[in-house]
């Protein structure tokens, strides 16, 4: 059996025992990986090096050896972000809804966990801690595939996991990784319909991509951001400069920074210069059409690539539009349905955005940034869905669950 | 431009008039479909007559003419079907929760509907009208792709749908039909996702696990329904023979009748024989374990291959259990996650059954049979959902939406 199958079959065994466990074990279980990756930093950092030098060797590029290095701070970011996840609430045993039939069928709608959850994802191994902490509050049995570059981290950290809930009594195939770095693992991975019962790819749009068209498992897709803000033309100017500059250069590199700005024709010409000099001098390469050219020409040129391109990088797009209709139909055309934001003081023109622009966050005078599990209240997430179906928007523990229909009958059969 | 492509365009286009539709001009539509099917029951039938000669010419089954088959009842029955999708509440527009947050960002979840969704289904012209109903109620514009047996009737009520709706100033692409019956067609369409939100197959496991390999839009699967009743020691034997006889022959052809009879062996004895007596003169086929031939030798071999089986038919696999724990276990393995229930008089083991059995609907003394929108309550739906992301059990209107949240601010930025 290949090892794919089999960590399969022992994830949902373990499924199985997982789904009535108390919230008091749950969190005991938590707090046991919290104990273990303080107390094995130096196993953890040890096997890190190891990644980090093959990463060196094979020359892999700056930006992506940081992405991959652990260090005592990351460790006990870790192992704080476990801490919030037991402090959440537990969604498991809910009862979401409860109905007497006629016929005197007691018909209740309960919360319970998936099953197993695979997470499929690159080079970050911080996320091999928080989905496992996640999908273990939930009540799932987790199976983890990490980029081939972190391995030895992800092997050492997944030990520390699954030996910490051992010890207090979960099955250790609760958490398991699947360690053959070939992509036919992954492949493999994505059809086991029968263990494994929804995927989450984590990860740049490639991932997501080769993910949705290869699974047969379904898949809830996650974090891709052509964000924009639309600066409308009864807009305060002030309010509208500092909510690109938020939404903008805050962190370029995350799903819910802005990668173009809409601005409406009416105050292009008072508006645009202030802010563009304030970009610019945080380092903002700005891209435009032909209008935002006459009012500065030394803007690059956008072609209609940029529309389309979600830089995660200190780059934005500018157009300008002939009012909401046309800002809505560029939305429309290119957005990728994560986050959307309008300014303007006319509040019928801010519900007419709220109404008619499909995102998983739709904002009136406020910055994209804000679409994150904690911003929210929701506290930690798994990431940020881009689909409509199951999750939308931040994906934090209740979408870590289904629910099932529990009937209570005393004989009743169908006439 | 293709076809599909083409009308997918157009789809999306509708769908987002759709979205903003009062409820009661949602109403409107429907009943003007409902006037017009009564009106043009003769077109109707001339184009569904086309594709019974053409079967009947092409050899096909009578059963599948059967289901081809459209009369006076059939056509006044789906447009009672549409009376009813009348009746239902709207999903739409409710506030799902809101939320305060610290900064003054108001958080509203509200519910939305989906866009487009595409429907893909076999030979059953009333799937047409059903399903076009159903969307249309819950905002969504729908794109439809019958069989190609089913064709000229197909196109005759996708055209009187559109018209009716077109008449009172819907725009007549919120329903579709892809005519093209080439099956490049199908999976040109499975992989639209700028366009389609949501695909939904309707129909056998064949035509489902075509849709999951090849789709890359998100599937609602529905309907696979291999369930067992499981007999245990301290079940009231009267009340046990009674719901198998009921989840068995009631209507055998759906997918909440029962495949397979789970029987402890403390009461195979006294239970089979009185059982066995009745099952076999509804004309049931009994398809037994090495216990069962011992009790009536006159009973077939089941073969593993029995367990797995959704016959659909008038045939039932019979296995003799040790427990419930045996009883969960085969549930596990065999079963298809739809509708599941144990017949006994031990409240303890009722529980234990609902907690560990994982399937969409879990029953204590009750018939598999209720898992049907109408007699949950929820009126007509689409399908069972044997998957467990977004729908699980009846499928109805509020799993034909999503939602989206909406922020309102005042210039709030991230920190």
């Amino acid at each position: 059996m290949s090892e794919v199958k089999m960590k399969g079959k022992l994830a949902a065994e373990a499924s199985r025992i997982l789904a009535n466990i108390s919230t008091n074990d749950k969190n005991k279980a938590l707090d046991a990986i919290v104990k273990a990756l303080i107390e094995k930093k130096e196993a953890i950092l040890a096997a890190n090096k190891k990644d980090i030098d093959a990463a060196i060797t094979k020359n892999i590029s700056k930006a992506l050896i940081d992405r991959l290095t652990l260090n005592d701070k990351r460790i006990n970011d870790m192992a704080e972000g476990i801490k919030m996840v037991i402090n959440l609430p537990d969604p498991i045993g809910e009862v979401i809804s409860e109905r007497e039939r006629p016929n005197g069928l007691n018909i209740k709608k309960i919360r319970v966990p998936f099953g197993v959850i695979g997470v499929i994802y690159e080079s970050r191994p911080n996320v091999t801690v928080d989905a496992a902490a996640l999908c273990l509050k939930a009540g799932n049995a987790v199976i983890l595939r990490g980029g081939s570059d972190a391995i030895n981290s992800n092997i050492a950290l997944t030990k520390i996991i699954s030996d910490a809930i051992e010890s207090i009594g979960f099955p250790k195939e609760s958490v398991q990784l699947i360690e053959d770095t070939n992509r036919k693992a992954v492949a493999e991975m994505l059809c086991l319909k029968q263990f494994i019962d929804v995927i989450i790819p984590r990860g740049g749009s490639g991932l997501i991509k080769m993910v949705v068209k290869k699974a047969t498992i379904p898949v809830i897709e996650t974090g891709v951001g052509n964000c924009h803000v639309y600066v409308e033309s009864s807009a305060d100017l002030a309010v509208a400069e500092n909510i690109v500059i938020n939404a903008k250069c805050s962190r370029p590199s995350v799903c819910n920074a802005i990668e173009t700005l809409l601005v409406d024709k009416k105050i292009a010409k008072n508006f645009l210069p202030g802010l563009f000099a304030r970009l610019k001098s945080a380092g903002v390469e700005i891209r435009g059409d032909k209008f935002i050219k006459k009012i500065d020409p030394s803007i690059i040129d956008a072609t209609s690539k940029d529309w389309k391109t979600e830089y995660l990088d200190l780059i934005l797009a500018v157009k300008i539009v002939s009012g909401i209709d046309d800002a809505i139909s560029h939305i429309t055309k290119y957005g990728s349905r994560h986050s959307e934001s309008i300014v303007t003081s006319n509040a019928e023109l801010g519900e007419k955005f709220l109404r008619e622009v499909d995102a998983a966050a739709v904002y009136v005078n406020a910055s994209t940034r804000f679409t994150d599990g904690f911003e929210f209240g929701f506290g930690a997430e798994i990431g940020i869905s881009t689909q409509k179906l199951h999750a939308r928007g931040p994906f934090a523990l209740p979408e870590l669950t289904t629910y099932k229909y529990i009937v209570h009958g005393n004989g009743q059969v169908r006439p």
